[in-house]
């Protein structure tokens, strides 16, 4: 089971970064595998529309040879998806827009008789801002994830206004490491196994996951 | 396994009424038993905001006795709720809004000790209009029972913008087909069976099922 | 000059109330003549949809009789509007909602062979929730607006997450001001006079009306 | 007077880019002096969030030298801007949505005790999918835009659902031609000239636009 972590942040130890931990740990805490990328790590080729072409290339992984596609790859590897954004302007980061505007060439499969590959993976999402706008970037994501054919766990939505802080932000903290245990649970489900989708309101484990990230930041 | 069909239009054989049906249908086809009520069929008193109060009353069934709570019981015992709704300005009706204000009551119990009486229900939403707004309207409608903490199954949008016309739209009736059927198989998955949740592309059973619509529209 | 409230909460001393008299008093700071009005004042018919009939009744001031008529009819009379609602799951009260569905009729006269009756009125939005969700409720708002034609003056959105206590945040008290403000001047630009269109900075006006509000809610 | 048209897609002769034509032939008709940019044509590098920092970079034009800045100065000099991007996932192409992060250091002159550099500019939004989204995107640009300062005319955002065929869509046409002639006109209100600002329902001013666009996009 293998919980892929987005991060659309240029900040690595910022807010969205923290909280994408937080859910992340979450996922492991129900034995899930993780991986944590930034869109900010490489070159994303914005997508030039040939899915209007004649003889679109629209396919996955994509014709462009980048970074890009390398997240691609990564995506259609895993069973969930995490992605953790920036608020900037209510929306997800220009950068990670680029990988969403790439991922056409997974939904796009179903124009080649296969199911899309984004089908039946599971999302959550996480925005975090220094004002407002975490409703709206977090209903964007999941409308866009489930028209590519992703499942949306119970509480499938973290947000925080508290920028940097998020991490101090118990809501939303919480929030998000039940978003990846949500999205973990949720796999399991799916694979036939016995779990509880209940949102886990445990104070502890919050605070231990809390030190943890906090630690690791300091590294980092 | 029951699912709720909660209609949100003044017209019972309109364009999102039919998609209802559609969807209800596809539900059934995996053996759900299914209902339709629609929020045009008795008095829903808006929400009088009491969650705000100091000691506020808003806790399952809400304090209101209408026609509201006749719904928010039905949605209590559902397993499986679809909203389909005309567009009306970008947004669900006035009435049906009405209707989800009344919600916090459900999702509220979180307050009072008990998980949301949303959560682990799978839904699936529907929007129809003359012009526009199809995403905007689907996209509103999982966000916020996501964040009461309902399930969204893949492909968990359906919308079409023929109006009347809708039961002709042929990627929209499927589209909603589609949103009953995992509904349904989202809720077994649950349950604890097998199977698999993927988008079924069936032509036939489109058509089956949109002449069983028209035969029941014309009768009523 | 004249500027119309539209309050949309059941609360006439609440957050949303206060940042609309708050509103109301910037427009009075540059002449206006204001009104506040509260749809939770009186019965609201929910629209019937006869838009889409053959002959449809859709034309102002809509074929109901109650008090949605008299709101219409004052909306019909304003250089100006201002709503302010409550965020109810991310969007406008069902109450305001129903209001915003009636002003259809309004809109609708295009089809008569008039402008729209809300063409070239100047409208702001004010949205205030305990949480989140401000600018998806602001954002829907002036969208709506500006498809039924109205004008949106600079920095015409004002949000705060600070439910009752919204009087108390400085940033949105602010820009509720602003949103007042700059929609009057917008009404006297358009009238031919000459005004700047620049957002006032003006903490000494603020705390000045902030306390007339304090005491007007006092009072009631 | 000055109108700057800004395309957020990578083809130069498809919808988004036909109804911005139209949208730009609009103000001209009005008096404006128009000219296109491309997103596309050139690097917009992502904006890497300084605004966050202790002192922070965000201050016009941007700390980075590229293609971004060109947009950038070329903005800050029109009265009037529109924006017409292709619906990709419900939201702006990734490209334009780099721009519009890039755009903050423009708003965030407020924080360096000037006004914001977009305010009493007037904006337009146009938004051209295959499927469906255009109320959404032009929803969101506009939002975005008047939290920038930005003026938002009557009737300020156009869109079509009928992809590369937009330039064939009468009501969208017509919707764009108004959007270009509104913001037009707004900007000489603004400057204190006398123009009505009412909805321009000219059948065959839109054919003839309509026929020196397909002439335009044959030759190029």
């Amino acid at each position: 089971m293998k919980v892929l972590g987005v991060l659309g942040s240029p900040h690595k130890t910022g807010g969205s970064a923290s909280l994408l931990l937080a859910a992340l740990k979450g996922a492991e805490f129900v034995g899930a595998k993780t991986e944590l990328v930034s869109v900010y790590d490489g070159e994303i080729t914005p997508c030039k529309g040939c899915i209007q072409d004649e003889e679109p290339d629209c396919k996955f992984p994509c014709v462009f040879e980048d970074y890009g596609k390398e997240l691609l790859l990564k995506i259609r590897e895993a069973d969930g998806l995490i992605f953790s954004t920036p608020i900037y302007w209510f929306a997800p980061s220009g950068k990670l827009k680029l990988l969403i505007d790439r991922m056409t060439c997974l939904e796009n499969m179903v124009a080649f008789g296969e199911p899309s590959y984004v089908e039946g993976k599971v999302f959550g999402a996480i925005a975090v801002g220094a004002d407002a706008g975490g409703p709206w970037v977090g209903g964007y994501l999941i409308t866009t994830l489930t028209c590519m054919g992703a499942i949306i766990p119970p509480w499938g939505i973290a947000y925080s206004h508290k920028g940097d802080d998020a991490i101090h932000d118990d809501k939303a903290l919480l929030d998000a490491i039940n978003v990846g245990l949500l999205v973990a649970k949720m796999i399991k489900v799916i694979k036939g196994e016995k779990e509880d989708l209940t949102f886990l309101d445990d104070k502890k484990l919050m605070q231990k996951i809390r030190e943890e990230i906090l630690k690791e930041l300091e590294r980092s």
